[in-house]
């Protein structure tokens, strides 16, 4: 495939992403890189600080995109059972968006700088914990007993959507308005009237 | 922790494992190998053919574990409601007896063996279509429409179900055996009857 030539580091962090998903991290060379995004090697220098950041880069795009529109939804006006529903439509729009950065994160969990791993793992509970705080709300607004504990549902849920990355292919046979729909009829056994 | 010293090659494969898991598979060499077996090098190669076969076991360790029952039980004269039930215990069990072995295969995608990798992928697919064709089997058994596509819903369910090793701590709050009850409260919502 023709690929365009970087000019952001953003484009730099992409091209890296793709060959670290089919070669892995430890077997692709900066110069890989540079080949990958159409610059030269001191040019990749230009963008990065150094092929450990890169992993820091990916860790930090999953987390900005949903950290921000996560924090405006929970203060928002919307009933509990809306933000729920939210929630789930950013996660299939990041597993959609950054796919490729799942799968190195989640595969080069080693390879982490300890900043990267540390903001993954924050990021990972404040996602569970306001989960579970949102079924909380929305069981509490239908009257309805929790049927299990919220916060063992929201682990469960929530290991479930950021897996997607794994099998999903928003090309193929279900849209992700169509996942959408099918994500909301199998999570309402665990959480009724969603 | 005072370790017992390595007898067997499951031995020498559990406590790498551990060791991967805490410091990365890279990062680690036979010789730490041999300290956390409690074995000298050599020894070690008596044992082992080299790192990267280790983590071919740690594939075969899961994928082992769970074939010959699985396929024992899809040949069984247990209804497809049961079967699935069964399935899920197998799930459980397997993340509770292999958590460490999950937690190194898929943070180490990269490193597997071509073997182990293709190894991982047949399995997950055979898991996979099983689970579906137990899904089809007990709908048509009840009399029910499924309401997602049962592929969809396999794919959902497993990569859930193979992620618990992220999350679960049997010996926390709930055990395994209450986990097992609850995971049939939440499934039984995208798997009506279950």
């Amino acid at each position: 495939m023709a690929r365009q030539r970087a000019t952001t580091t953003a484009d730099v962090v992409a091209a890296a992403a793709q060959i670290f998903e089919t070669r892995g991290y430890r077997n692709v060379t900066v110069d890989d890189i540079g080949q990958a995004a159409g610059i030269s090697r001191p040019t990749v220098y230009k963008y990065i600080e150094s092929k450990p950041w890169l992993l820091g880069q990916m860790v930090s795009a999953i987390t900005d995109e949903m950290s921000g529109p996560l924090a405006e939804l929970m203060t928002s006006d919307l009933s509990p059972r809306d933000k729920l529903r939210a929630v789930i439509r950013f996660h299939i729009a990041s597993t959609v968006n950054k796919r490729v950065y799942y799968a190195t994160v989640f595969s080069e969990q080693s390879e982490l700088p300890e900043s990267a791993r540390e903001l993954f793992r924050d990021w990972s509970h404040k996602v569970t914990e306001d989960f579970a705080s949102l079924v909380d709300d929305h069981l509490e607004a239908e009257g309805l007993t929790p049927r299990v504990e919220t916060r063992f549902l929201a682990n469960l849920i929530l290991s479930m959507l950021t897996s997607m990355y794994r099998w999903y292919d928003p090309e193929g046979e279900i849209s992700p308005d169509a996942l959408y729909d099918r994500l909301v009829v199998v999570l309402s056994g665990a959480i009724p009237g969603l």
